[in-house]
């Protein structure tokens, strides 16, 4: 057995979750039953068989993370992600103190988030390069200028350049979705508009290599229609069967055009505020483009 | 204006998520074109109108957590949560130490959450007791005799005892689902018999104030559902709208009777042995709930 075979082997640990050599006293003995040796038995009888969903070449993703982003707009793909083989996953920020999530009031953020990797010691080339949303930290970071070169710089050689929810705003301030359709959070989907993007209502809108999925919830569709396009489609079926990604919402009220007037009522009225700091700030980053002729499609 | 009505303005900011008062300087100037002021008002002025939206006693929600398990079985739920108004939120754990989620194989737990609140200081009567799966952290804590206890006591009072994916392995060694209907991850739903639980594959059970969703992804599906209960299905669906969850899944592969063939053998291969440490932790759990007279329905 050459050594690609212990890298496939390590891979499909991480997709089947289960089997991998206990890491810590903290996992105790019940796991145990599974030893190593018949796992890696396993392992090597599955490969052979089922070579479509386990194969692929070694993929570099890169999330960025940020005070004040929505952890569920992180953790949805990063879930998807985590299924793939082969890959290995940076969380990207200035530095590698924590990140709070998007949490207002008593109590802060209850899940801070420590980054991996530094902005500095990000891989050159990433297959995927990642923007959650979540306000207000999404219009901080759209006038961020470190933000914003990091972004512009690796966003030119990234295989895919891909957002959920506001984060799109963040792409666009860093001049990545000139001439490309988008989509974003339902309320903030129209202010593409003042950053050279076609604001496009899909759940998942593909555009090229840009890839930018809806509100919040919408990173785990996104997730699997990326792995599908990193990997195969069959790949990305078995990724959904893992997550049991078989929806069943209790009610239809997920858009706005089909939740009650109430509530549809109630939430545009909440958002009009920030709609209009994120028009704003999507303005004034489109003449920093501009002024610096980085805005091109 | 009463006391209340600051009460139920803090609480309605969280839905809003926007908001909130600058916490720090790293929520920056854009952010504070929506100035406090403005926000109270809009927020005074929203509640009147959407009484039915925003009102409700409070609600102490208690969510353990655990080395190994699954990070979006967690923060699926805890999305929904957060986005309730006047409640808080527990992250339950034995001490404050930072426990990894389910991520096995090199890089080890990509994002490790800090529990708030030890067993200790847990509130004596919670409405929701929450416990999200992951394996192989859920086999060792249906034996760890202190997670057990600790889930046996609150379990007697709290108003609803709710689990997503393989946590209703660890209610049902807790002996909290004998004589429930109750479902689990696909590949283990069956386990639950062993506990006195009456194993039922639905996304999400409601039996009496059990409550537990299915795999992974369902704990969105159970969270709504768990909203409907504690304030109204009104109430749920601005949740839903808030969150945008108005799934669009790329391929129907998420339960095994959808998947192509391929793709179940694959996994249902891979869980073979998880299933068998499963069933085996269960057997000896229900002899320890057996022994000690606490197996009643």
């Amino acid at each position: 057995m050459d050594r690609r075979y212990f890298v496939r082997l390590a891979a499909l640990s991480s997709l089947a979750g289960l089997f991998g050599p206990a890491r810590s006293a903290e996992v105790g003995s019940s796991a145990e039953v599974v030893t190593k040796a018949t796992a890696e038995q396993q392992h090597l009888e599955a490969m052979h068989k089922y070579d479509a969903l386990t194969g692929g070449p070694k993929l570099t993703i890169g999330m960025l993370v940020y005070p004040g982003m929505f952890l569920q707009d992180l953790v949805g793909p990063l879930a998807v992600f985590e299924a793939l083989m082969n890959r290995e996953i940076h969380l990207l920020w200035k530095n590698l103190d924590p990140v709070g999530n998007e949490q207002p009031g008593p109590p802060a953020a209850l899940i801070p988030v420590k980054p991996t990797t530094t902005f500095a010691d990000c891989p050159k080339n990433l297959d995927v390069l990642f923007v959650p949303g979540g306000v207000p930290g999404t219009l901080t970071m759209m006038e961020d200028p470190e933000v914003i070169a990091f972004l512009a710089d690796k966003g030119k050689t990234a295989r895919y350049v891909t957002s959920v929810c506001t984060g799109s705003l963040i792409l666009g301030a860093a001049g990545l979705l000139n001439g490309y359709r988008a989509t974003s959070y339902w309320s903030t989907v129209d202010v593409l508009k003042e950053l050279g993007a076609i604001p496009t209502r899909e759940r998942v809108v593909v555009d090229r290599n840009r890839i930018t999925g809806g509100g919040v919830t919408a990173g785990i569709d996104f997730g699997l229609q990326l792995v599908a396009l990193l990997r195969s489609p069959e790949y990305a079926k078995a990724v959904q069967l893992y997550l049991e990604y078989d929806p069943a919402p209790p009610f239809d009220s997920g858009a706005p055009d089909k939740a009650p007037k109430l509530v549809r009522q109630f939430l545009e009225e909440m958002f009009v505020g920030l709609n209009e700091a994120a028009r704003q700030a999507a303005i004034r980053a489109r003449k920093l483009l501009e002024s610096a002729g980085r805005l091109h499609g």
